[in-house]
Parts: structure tokens; sequence; C-alpha cells
């Protein structure tokens, strides 16, 4: 598959050298090879992982799982190695021998339970009956409990580490994953040798060694200079708990784009790649995508915009930003700190409308021009002038994770009348969306963070009415990705800075990076007229998100007990 | 047509006496035959206005009608008494020299300018071209503008009848529209030498004597303990506007139930009913409904449901409630104080829902079934329990008319996710309808009227969940009327009134209306339930509807510049 936008590459030279990034994402793998001098993708391919996400029953066994689980198998990461990178190869029509190292990507916070070999607990037969012995998938979302218990202990201690969450850790981060372990299977929890990033264990997998990355320790594991929360702090948690970071977690961290170590013989054999090629520290699909879109400056907030939004953003400067996922030193380059926020829906607000709140005509009538329904709706919305549908939405269909923290929260839609239609209500959920962008950036920008540039990736790019929303509403010039697979070409980009190719992440990204820059810039006069709209968001959004109504957490508690009774 | 819900009558003997009742719709006129000794109905017959709503060109000339206009055209009426009345005879199979009377209602405020003799402006050659000449209906809303200034001078002067209208007066209203008149086409004002409801304009077509009926003469007309408001006031709004009470307005009032006069032979010969026969005091729909279902107590609100709702109830008590619609001195029955309120989006509601915001599957898997998506999604919505959906939503899609007083109101939906289904929604909206009835019940309740009893009539009667749900969340029993065409057999039962068949409107409710009692009634646990998401709705309805945040306002204002730009 050529790179769109730019012409195809010109036809490998004997010399070209060559990398493989591989991003893990939540159903699948994708692997794909990238030309060292220039960035240029000759060929990729996907492999479907064979058990996806587990949240039904576990495997083998049968059981049903709980409410908020999901899990995974490891070995479906471990066939991406074996189908998707020899088939990406082929498809590049080059000599493997030419390829000089690969570097991988993946979901976080994805953890699980390994023995000291880095053998998966789940592949034990005594614990593969054991629902605690499987990868927990970022969204498992079943350790709130503990994440409160964590939360509302550091708060009351005044751990320093806490602002640097924004306030907040989440159930899906490291500490609570694990606390899940020890209090529902103590069996389990004493069989860990290590509590393992999946980035990291799939590195592992490639070069037998176990190098913990900087990007996860920092973001999911709460190591903040040199330190993790105190086994003081751990103990009054849980006694048993005291241990966890010197017996299970602790392990030297390695700096981004550094080698982790050479391709084994057994990986060379998966792969078809040469035995001892570098293979770089292991990374998180987000934060891997900035130097695929050059965004390796401060003031570059990069937004990965697909079912969700991922924001990441380096700085120079240290601040504590009331509501972000985290900042860590070195997170995204090193050097530089890391700045992570995210939007929990996003592309998927807007499919939930599609499929379950447009009415037959207009999917005939999509039918009929040929184009989605998406396609249909946005072309009707984008005929409108701001302010002209009536209508204020607030984005919290799958809850909020930056500013807020809260994935309590749902959506909220004002100013419906009998004249209100189908795209205008899709119109002011996509603005909905852009003005939960803007109030990610106004963090930002008020706790001293600055942020000059927009940088997209991800499946939304294809919505030009919605990528110039973003411009008009945040104000910023609006760049774009040049590449579809970007997380991906990120880990290429790791690869070649780990096999010596480039001196480090900044010089890789400038050659091998690819974006359009500035392609939306905002219109004077629909930035001015969304300025009256997001002033009406903001005061929804603080009213019903900071505690003046909290109405929409008791509606929650009110539907769980409904369901239960 | 028989009655729903009772034996088909038995076959008239020669003795029997009857009755005609018309009802005068917004897009038609319905006529029923009623047998005077039990209220059977014998036979119905419907004609729809030619001209139906005239809001889009003026007839005869074409010219374009500016936005909220809505007129009608006065000859359709009368097509109406030529027509349905006939028919409605002929199908009942009765000799029609057996009538003693008929009655009739209309909607209200419609009101029309004719000269000294009942001939409508809009039917001299001379005026036929000016659209202020023709019927302005009930939904004519281009006089906001005096109605705004209307009731800031009352309150600016503290006008005592302003409070017998919850403190607003409505851009409806007989007021309004006359100075709409008067300020936009002075001629036509000038013309005018009575401003007559609709209402009073046809009975006087019946019998040739102009009644003014005590109903819209209070509710519409502002006639509060025998006064209009004054005439410094009224030039105090413009000059010109002076004389209009002592010119244009006042004259004797007919108490309802009276006979306004006999039959004229030109109405004869029109119905086919015997000259000189009883013609009763006009009415409106709403108001007249009352005796069909025998609500004519202190503490019985009749809810007249379909696209709107309009709640009337007799109290021995004179209460300024506010934001109703009004309260007046015989309004509904004489010798009692007629409260009326309602809600302006019930019905039309739920079809906007339907129409817009149900997927192509559902349609589908409705017409499988072979029943409506009206009732498919309340099939669906009924298997939930109190509060399973998490939602809360404000029913102001079409304005809020009580107790909130505001059309510039929209719809609100809180606490929407990604699992949120169709009929989820719909839930949320049937139930923000009956918590809309029971902050007007408790409006009510609060100021010293008290409610004891719900009684409903029209066409959303036949959804037995809604009904349900209106007795859970209001907690009071619910009766429904057994009549279709209520507002029909009220006028006839106005008519037998009129006719000294019975010595008023409560004997004759007692022998010809029709109710069955109690058919709903409270369940303690799910009127429980509802405690808590009223608590929700209430705080939202104060929040967005008296001034904590004017967002809906605001909105309306932004959309109207977005459109005129």
């Amino acid at each position: 598959m050529n790179a769109n936008n730019q012409s195809p590459p010109a036809a490998g030279s004997a010399d070209d050298r060559y990398v493989v990034g591989v991003d893990f994402g939540t159903l699948s793998g994708r692997a794909v090879v990238v030309r060292v001098s220039d960035g240029a993708e000759l060929g990729s391919a996907v492999h479907e992982f064979s058990h996806g996400v587990v949240d039904q029953t576990l495997p083998g066994t049968g059981e049903r799982l709980p409410p908020d689980w999901a899990l995974q198998v490891p070995s479906d990461y471990v066939d991406v190695l074996k189908t998707a990178v020899p088939a990406a190869v082929a498809e590049a029509g080059i000599d493997p021998a030419r390829v000089i190292g690969i570097g991988t990507d993946f979901t976080a916070c994805t953890v699980l339970p390994v023995r000291a070999d880095g053998t998966p607990l789940c592949e034990l037969p005594a614990f593969a009956d054991r629902r605690h012995a499987y990868v927990k998938l970022w969204k498992h979302h079943a350790a709130q409990p503990q994440a409160d218990r964590i939360n509302a202990l550091a708060a009351e201690r005044g751990e320093s580490w806490l602002p640097r969450y924004g306030g907040l850790i989440s159930s899906e981060w490291e500490f609570a994953k694990a606390l899940q372990v020890l209090e529902e299977d103590p069996q389990v929890y004493e069989a860990i040798d290590r509590w393992v990033e999946a980035a990291d264990w799939i590195v592992w997998q490639l070069c037998g060694q176990y190098v913990r990355n900087a990007c996860t320790a920092g973001y999911k594991g709460i190591l903040q200079d040199g330190a993790y929360p105190s086994q003081d702090y751990l103990g009054a948690l849980n006694p048993g708990f005291a241990g966890f970071v010197k017996d299970k977690l602790e392990h030297p961290i390695g700096r981004l784009g550094d080698r982790a170590g050479g391709l084994t013989a057994q990986a060379a054999a998966w792969t078809g790649l040469p035995e001892g090629i570098a293979v770089a520290v292991g990374n998180v699909d987000a934060h891997v995508t900035a130097p695929a879109v050059q965004a390796v400056d401060p003031g570059q907030m990069v937004a990965i915009m697909g079912t969700s939004t991922c924001h990441i953003m380096n700085g120079d400067v240290l601040r504590e930003v009331p509501g972000m996922c985290g900042v860590v030193d070195g997170g995204i380059v090193p050097g530089l700190w890391g700045y992570e926020a995210g939007q929990s829906g996003v592309g998927d607000i807007f499919a939930w409308f599609v499929d379950t709140s447009v009415p037959p005509d207009y999917v005939a009538e999509a039918d009929r021009r040929g184009v989605s329904v998406h396609e249909y709706l946005t072309e009707l919305a984008a005929q409108q002038s701001v302010g002209e549908h009536g209508l204020i939405a607030l984005d919290w269909h799958s809850g909020n994770r930056s500013v807020l923290v809260n994935h309590e929260l749902s959506g909220v839609v004002v100013g419906q009348t009998l004249g209100t239609r189908p795209e205008d209500t899709y119109r002011a959920l996509l603005e909905a969306t852009a003005f939960g962008t803007r109030t990610i950036i106004e963090a930002f920008q008020t706790s001293g963070v600055r942020v000059e540039e927009l940088i997209v990736a991800g499946g939304l790019l294809k919505n030009a009415f919605l990528m110039q929303t973003y411009a008009d509403v945040t104000g910023l010039p609006l760049s774009t990705a040049v590449s579809e697979q970007a997380p991906a070409v990120g880990s290429a980009i790791h690869a070649a800075v780990a096999a010596d190719a480039y001196d480090d992440i900044r010089v890789a990204a400038a050659a091998m990076g690819r974006v359009n820059r500035a392609v939306y810039t905002p219109d004077p006069e629909r930035a001015k007229a969304y300025e009256a709209l997001f002033a009406e968001y903001t005061r929804l959004h603080d009213y019903f998100g900071r505690g003046e109504n909290d109405v929409l957490r008791r509606l929650r508690e009110i539907r769980r007990k409904a369901l239960s009774a």
C-alpha cells in the first residue's frame, strides 16, 4: 500500500534500508514497512486478534465475566508478529535483509501478570481458568472501586504525584488493576513476578529483554521524578499491597527511541526479519504518533481522532494542568515534558447517532446518492451558518476523560424544537467535540503550557467539515497527518532511531514524518460566531460537570439500582 | 358511529329528542348527533376546511405571508354547518324534526374583524386583498411584540387583571392580535365594527344574534370582575388603541349553557334542522369537554391530550396561580371559577421524535409486527423499570405554556450514552410530559386550588402505558373519557341545556356525560421511584426555565440572527 497524498515511492534502490513499525490496537495489529531515508510507506498488513476483546466469557472455561471486564489473550499479539510482519514485507517487495530495525506501539494501559521469564500466567495450566491471570485491556473498567480508594487516599495524604495526573488516577491504569487482582484473587497476585505493560511484553518477546518504557511507566505507572508511590502509601491502601512496587513493578527504564535489544533468533523466525536487528523500546499508540506527524516541539498538539481522541504534546516547562491525563518527563520525546489529555467519546458519538437516531428517509437518500449516512448528514450540516440549529450539546456520551475525568457523566442536548432535523443534532454533536477539544486546549494555556498548532491524525481526518469546524472553534491552524497509519509509521521512526540511522527522534521525524501544514485555518467570522456558542457550552459544561448539579451522576446511580432490582 | 365502551344505543323511539354538537378544530369541523335522554352518540360527520390553515400565501392574491402568521377563511366554518351537520343527522338515521338544539365549540383565541352586521371584512371586495382582514387563528404568533408591550406596561402599572392570567397575556389573545392590526394596517382597523371570537361568530351565523360567550371573553378578552383593561391603559399602549374596548369589543355576555337565540331560517336551510330551535352560547373546545366527561365539580382536572394538552378545572375559590392561562368566573360552568392551564407540546413531541429520530430497523420491525412506530416504541419502553434509561427530558420542544409561559424555551435531553436506544429517549419524552402535568398540578395545589382527580380526553388516551405513567407520576387516579369526540358531545350537552331539556350543565352532564372512573391508579412502587426523577426534572425545569441559565432563550436569538444573516 502506498502512502496517500504523495507520489508513489521510487522503486527501491539496492542501497535503501528499511524499518518495520507494528501498531497493536484494540482488535488487531498492523505492520508497516517504511524506507529509512524518507519515510515512504512501502507495504502494510493487518492481523485481527483471534480472541478479540474478551468481555463475555473466559476462553476455555466459558466462565461468564462480570460487567466492565475486558481481557485479552497474549498469544494474539505474537500472532501479529508471525503473520502481519512477513505479509507487510512481502507486500513491500523488499529484501528482508535490508530491514535494520523494528519498533512497536500498543494500547495502554494494557497490562498483564507474568513469571520472571515473561511467561503470562494465563499460559500456565494452573492459572488458565483464572480470569485475573489474563491481560487486562485498557478498557477493563472493573477496578473503579480500587481507583476511588487510590484517589481518596492520595488526596488525603497530599501525595506529590497526584497533581501530575490532573488530580485523578484512572481505574484503567497499573495500580488500580493490580490492586483488583490482589483483592479478588490473592493466589494469582502471589504468583505474579512482574506486572508488565503489553507494550513492554511484546518488546520482551522480540528481543528477549524486559525493558520498561518511559512512556507507560510515567503515564500509567505513576513514576514521577524517579519514584513510584511509597510503600507506606501502598500499605495504607491494603497491607498486602505494600510491596507491590518493589516486588512486581519497578524495573530499569528505557528511553523512547532507544534500542531495547537485538531481535532474537526465535523472533527472527516468526517475522522473517534478520536476527540481531534493533528492537526499539516500547511505546503507546498515541504518543508514538508525534514523530510521524513531525510534532516533536513544544506548542504542537497532536490529536489522534477516532472513536475517541487522544491529545499529546511536548512542553519545555513542567506545569500541573487540572484534568489532564498526565505529564511525564520524556513521555513522548526524551528531554521534553510529555503531556497527555483525551476525550473519551468522539467518533463513537457520531456513530451512535447515525445508528440510533437517523430516520429511514435519510438513510435511503444517502444510499441513493451513494454516500454514507455520515457523509450525507455532514453535507447537510455544512450548509448551515454557525448557530442556525439553535442547539448546544455536551459530548459526554462516553464520559469525560479531560478535563473533568469523570466516566459517570453522560450526554446532554439542549435546544431541540419540533423543527429540529437530524442534521441539526448531528452538527451540534460534531461541534460539541470541538468545544471539548478547545476546553482541553484552554486548560493547557491557562496553566502556562502554550498550544500553537493542532495536528490531527486518525480516521476522522477524512471529514473536512469537521476539521474546518475544529479550526474555527479552537482558533488554531490545523495540520493533518499524511499517513493513514501514523502510529505504525511512528513506531518505524523509533526503530530507525534505535538502529542508529538517525541521531534522535527529532532528526528522524524531520526526515521520515509527514504532515500537511495548516490545511485548515480559522475563518474569522465563524470563529467569532463560535465564541458565543462556546461560552454556552462552557457554562453547561461547568454546571453539569463541576458539581453545581450532579444530576448525571445521580441518573447513573438510579439506572444501576433500577437494573439490579 | 356508535359511542365506544357502551352498548349500542337502542333504536330510537318516536319520543326521543336529540341535540347536535359541532366542534370546530384547527383543520376541520365535526358534527355529532346525541340523544338528549342519555347522551348516546348516534351519528357524526367531519368536514375539512377547504382553505385549512392559511400560513403560506393569502387566498386570491397569492401574497406571501410573513413567518408566524396563521389565518383562516370564515366561509370554511359555514361549510361545516352546510355539510357535516346534515351528514351526521343522516348517519344517525333520526328524524331532524326531533332535534331540539344545537351547540358549538371552537378553537380559541381565533378572532376576526367584522362589520356591524357580522360580515367578515375579508368578504368585502375592498378588503379581500388585506391579510389583516382575515380570521387570525389561535396559533397566529406574529403579535408577540404587541404582547410583550402589553405585559410590560401592565406589570409596570400593576394592572389588577394581570395575576388572573398567571402574570402574562399571550400573543394569541384578543388584545395583542387587535393591536397588531391597528399598528400594521390602520385602514383595516378603522373598518372594524366588532372584533369577534370565531366561537361567537359561528353562533351569530346560526341564530342571527351576536352574543359574547363568558368563556372567551374571560380567558382571551381579559374580562375580569365585569371590566376590561381601562381606556387609560390602552391609550398608553398606543393612543389609537384607547377606544378599542368601547368601540369594537365590549358587548353583552352570554353565560355558558344559555340560549343565544333561535335557529334562523337561513341556518335551518343550511343544516336541515328545524327553524327556531335553541342555539347555545358559544364555547371553547377544551372547556366544553368538561360536562362530556362529567367533570363539573371542583378538584376534577380535565386534560385534553392531543398534539398539545389543555387543562381545565372548576374551583370554588378564586386563587391566583402563577403561570396558569387564566381563571374566569363561570368560565367553564356558571357559578364556579374556571381555571385553565396547558402544555404547548405533548403528542407533537412524540410525533417529532418518531418522524426524525427512529432508525430504519425499528420502523421495519414495527411494520413487520403490523403496529405503528409509536406502538412499537411504547411496547419496548413499557418493559423498563422506572429510571432504567438514565434519562431526564424537558418537554419544551414547542415552548412552555404553563407554568413558565415562555415560547422561547426548547427541549432538553440529559443522560444519553452510547448505550441509549430509541425506546429510552421515547420513554423519557413521555415521562417529561407527565412531569410537566405534575408541575401544573402542583402549581394549583400550592396556590390552594385542590386537584383530586385527573380526567383524560383526546387522542393520546389510546396509549395505555402513557396513561399509567401519568397516574404513577401525578399520584392521582386517572379517569378516561368514553367518547372519542368529547368536545362535540360537550357542545351537544350545552345545546340540551340551552333547549331547557335540563335545568343546568351539571344535571345535563350527569345524564349525558360519560366517563370511566379511575381506570388507572398509581402503582405505589413506581410512584415512589418517580419521585426521584421528578425532583431532577424540577431542578432542571427551574434552572433552564426560571432565569438561572437563559441559554434556551439565547440560543433562539442566536438562531434568529444566523438565519437572518
